[in-house]
């Protein structure tokens, strides 16, 4: 992704909010510590107090956690940047930041077509937000525009994914135009996901660019065909701890709180269950097994025939491949490093809000 | 449940896996620290830390786990109850067991028609891993059975559930008999879920129950008549932190990690989305507002117009009602207490394996 973002001559801003790794995050910026997005105050505090400067909170911020906000600053020299898409919103955040004698960075979230959130590109709307955090200086400082293509994961095909990408650069630099015209200098024009990032035709006018599961990868990637199966870098261990003659399956020590209920590969890859059995040493798939059922605790892996009880005997480890990594890494507190099929390392990682 | 199983004469051993919670197994036991049910051995060294003494731990032992719950008993103090259902799996504990000079209760696990795992009722494999665990003596201690109707939530009608704890109790009482007939005298003959317990007929021959998410109940309870809203004891407090007008919707700071994406309720509420929207303050539903969709850490609530904008501000709170409390309440390291709309305590839960 940093070779990618080198080509489209862009600043690669890693979006912290699967790994939330300092280990991983180091990886992501070549050793460095460049700009990251995170998704939590509890993400920014870590990252600022490991060193990292420059941080964008990439969920809307509800004022009343400014004055955490602006201690993450102050304790750690670090400089939050924010996303708004609201004028009264606008207001609310500069008035709490002046109470604070506090000063952030704000973005302007633009909706690219996902709806979820932001406003409309190059809208009357977005010029009122503009002068409404303009209007909070010098306790606002509005650095620009953001959108983000999350309906880029409706497809699996890199024509309409480059399509989107598409729409989802001009939605961003548009707007930044409209607002340069109107005096604001808007140094920063974020987009991204990992799909348009990847098969985005060019990113004219863009600066930085926002990805973050490309540093896992996951079933949701896969399925779309986003990126290959070796590719994917976090399991879940797992024990075969019974056999079930009724199906008949495999009854594993990972269920839905170890593995998340999230099926977002399932859209384009059925199979996929809660996720795919692999050896525990090679990470090959073990034929098309999935975890099927998941209960608190248990997960059931449906098998064509009883030949599967000899060769996965109660004890057997496996591992599984998350369907959705963000999800389910959010179950743990660390990563177990496998280098050569030993765990060499643990790497913490930071849950929680 | 404490007074419904003093009328069923039998034994409550609750289900610890919803809350695990030191303070809500105290409320759960009136203050004692009675037989419990847990789901992870982490769970097993916070309670037997703690002073409780017997122990359930209800999935199925994997033999490389039996170290570290020989320490829990050794440590603490505390007696071990392992479930089995492979007479094989029932060899391999006994002498991992004897290896580790460890003594273990085990219960045998019959499959009374949810096929999740277990042995059929009073068969001959039911037979033959009694004798597996009898020729581990004095290692393994076969002290019974146990039984889940988990199917029980295929229902929201009193008349089938009360059927299948008709179900579910033959098939543990009968097991029993078997194996009291070759000679095991099985003092536990254990059953539950939740729902059965509820609507048993008698439970004749039983000797405790388990049921967990009566001590929180949740929407998945709620949409299958087994509990009333305002039984509800979990919450998820959330921000409005976006108004779209392409919708329109709220936006709330709570999504997958906060609120999970099981969607246990919708079955039979078909609206329940990821969660029920309520005043922070009173808890009650506002309108029928539910967490349609959700991203990692945004919440999308679908409004039938744009007057909630001014009833719900930028920045005002929320409760969630959440969808399934299991997978919710795994996301917190603790649980904020609201005694008359205050937090006056935190009690801390424990996570993890």
């Amino acid at each position: 992704m940093r070779a990618r973002c080198e080509a489209l001559g862009v600043v690669l801003r890693p979006h912290l909010k699967t790994a939330k790794s300092i280990d991983v995050a180091r990886i992501a910026a070549d050793g460095g510590q460049g700009p990251v997005t995170v998704s939590t105050l509890a993400e920014a505090e870590y990252f600022a107090a490991a060193g990292w400067r420059d941080i964008l909170y990439s969920t809307a911020i509800a004022p009343a956690k400014l004055a955490r906000a602006d201690r993450i600053q102050r304790d750690h020299g670090a400089r939050l940047l924010f996303v708004v898409d609201d004028k009264e919103a606008a207001a609310t955040i500069g008035k709490e930041a002046a109470s604070l004698g506090a000063r952030f960075g704000v973005l302007i979230e633009i909706d690219c077509g996902e709806h979820r959130s932001g406003v409309e590109p190059a809208s009357a709307e977005l010029v009122a937000i503009a002068d409404a955090i303009g209007a909070c200086a010098p306790h606002l400082d509005l650095m620009g525009v953001m959108a983000h293509a999350g309906h880029s994961y409706a497809f699996d095909d890199p024509a309409p994914i480059a399509a989107l990408a598409e729409v989802e650069r001009f939605a961003a630099v548009s707007s930044a135009e409209l607002l340069r015209a109107r005096g604001y200098p808007c140094p920063i024009v974020s987009v991204g996901s990992t799909p348009t990032a990847l098969f985005a035709e060019h990113l004219s006018g863009v600066t930085e660019v926002r990805a973050g599961i490309y540093l896992f990868w996951d079933l949701s990637q896969l399925s779309r065909g986003i990126c290959a199966e070796e590719d994917l870098a976090v399991s879940v261990l797992a024990t075969v701890i019974g056999h079930q003659r009724r199906g008949p399956s495999l009854i594993l020590d990972a269920g839905a709180l170890a593995l998340s209920k999230d099926i977002g590969a399932n859209r384009f890859m059925p199979d996929a269950g809660y996720g795919l059995v692999c050896d525990a040493v090679t990470l090959k798939p073990l034929g098309s097994l999935a975890v099927s059922t998941v209960h608190q605790e248990h997960g059931n892996v449906p098998i064509p025939d009883e030949s599967w009880f000899a060769r996965l005997p109660i004890g057997s480890l496996v591992r599984i491949l998350p369907n959705h990594a963000c999800l389910t890494c959010a179950a743990y507190a660390s990563y177990d490093v496998l280098r050569g099929g030993t765990v060499t390392e643990q790497w913490p990682r930071i849950g929680g809000w």
